[in-house]
């Protein structure tokens, strides 16, 4: 059993690793950010299952972890395929404890995360020597059944002052809560701020702005999820070579 | 021109793009962080040279900044090839800036950093929905032209305590310092913490402990650089399902 990431989207993103798992495989269990195209190209032996679909058809977790576990123990090869990489706000973790406790033996194959990948292509680095000592990736959409409280906005919006980069994945809806959350604690207007929707798929596109006008050009550009949100001076890095960045 | 990430280490954790690139390429510029595996497998036609030798023989990043925009304006297909991903603490961004201001076309493509996939193949996700809503990535030894307090470490502390994980990178040789500092602002010392040194290499290892024991942890296994260091509650995934882990 592989618990494998597929990278941001492009299917050239795939590791050379995840790439023979793949076609070697009996079984492919994948979510929905995995891209059609790179389905398309698995040979017709591997059985394909989409257990990423949304409600109400989407497969429960507690369903996949069923699926993974009675697929390995009939002896079938398996690969579990997330977007990104696995245990970056993928539930990996959660699965590899179940696959642990059922007995079944796993590996994990790491894959380029969005959170890293998405502000890569558009010319984004996480960090940089004269401006950015930490990069922190936080979700923007917290699970229901926790408390608000559970990402301590304080802290995040000090390591935003101090120079370093914030990550927001799965935070274009609720983007107003996210910048009045930074603003709130202390973040100024003028930060720099850019979303990158669905990186290296045909629809990527980037938006870029500040804390003060970022959920206008949102707005006008009609970013839809999936996007990743950088806040941090790392981002006008981007105005200064986005004339010869390849894109 | 394109700067690549090489991934953690194992030349199949390279992205299918990357090793396009990789076998077109006439000259290939590399850091240290590279194996040899992977270079030895590139065809006769590519002109590899090592960048990242260490000191004295170390080339300066100016120089290879220089030899990047010569060989740019020659015509020449030119990868530069980066440990892991060359966004984070890569320095990736700074030979952007200079190529852009050199007028020489380039572009991204993104790796598996050792951020995200050390951790991961050692069976410890980032993020995990019971007990991690961020992660933060921060070095372990500042720049000498930076003042000590570039991190704010009061910051990186509540984000502990709030339950988010910290990944530490180039943090071997300070442990002690970092260890102390996250003590000093009030993280728990009983706060899980694994290093996992040269991961996805032939000499893998990972031990773990808590901010109390790790340096004993690390002087008794002789852990050398590189490692990345994790702190927080995701750490103890790896207690539960480590028997079943393929490692
Ligand atoms: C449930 S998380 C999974 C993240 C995934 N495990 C990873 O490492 O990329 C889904 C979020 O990832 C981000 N995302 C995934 N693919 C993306 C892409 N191609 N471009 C921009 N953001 C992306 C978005 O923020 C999306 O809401
Ligand atoms: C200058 S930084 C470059 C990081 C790289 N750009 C990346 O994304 O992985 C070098 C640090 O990366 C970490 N590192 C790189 N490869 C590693 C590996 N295979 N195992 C553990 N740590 C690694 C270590 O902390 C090392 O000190």
């Amino acid at each position: 059993m592989f618990l494998v990431g597929s990278g941001p989207g492009d299917p050239e993103l795939l590791t050379r690793k995840a790439w023979r798992l793949l076609t070697d495989a009996d079984f492919v269990l994948h979510d929905s950010l995995v891209d059609d195209a790179l389905l398309d190209q698995l040979p017709a032996s591997v059985e394909v299952v989409d257990v990423g679909k949304r409600p109400p058809d989407r497969t429960s977790q507690a369903d996949i972890n069923d699926m993974l576990v009675d697929l390995a123990r009939d002896g079938a090869a398996v690969v579990r395929l997330k977007g990104g990489d696995p245990h970056v706000f993928g539930r990996g973790g959660e699965e590899a404890q179940h696959l642990a406790a059922a007995d079944v033996p796993f590996e994990v194959v790491p894959g380029v995360s969005s959170a890293v990948g998405a502000p890569g292509v558009a010319g984004i680095p996480l960090t940089h020597r004269d401006c950015a000592s930490s990069v922190t990736v936080v979700t923007g959409h917290e699970t229901p059944d926790k408390d608000e409280s559970a990402l301590d906005w304080d802290a995040l919006a000090d390591t935003v002052v101090s120079g370093g980069t914030l990550v927001v994945l799965m935070g274009v809806r609720r983007l107003s809560n996210n910048v009045a959350a930074l603003r709130d604690h202390g973040v100024p207007a003028e930060t720099p701020v850019a979303m990158v929707q669905k990186a290296t798929w045909r629809d990527e596109r980037t938006v870029s702005g500040t804390l003060a006008t970022i959920e206008a050009e949102k707005e006008a550009a009609g970013i839809e999820p999936p996007a990743v949100t950088v806040v941090g001076n790392v981002v006008d890095v981007r105005a200064d070579t986005r004339e010869l960045l390849d894109r």
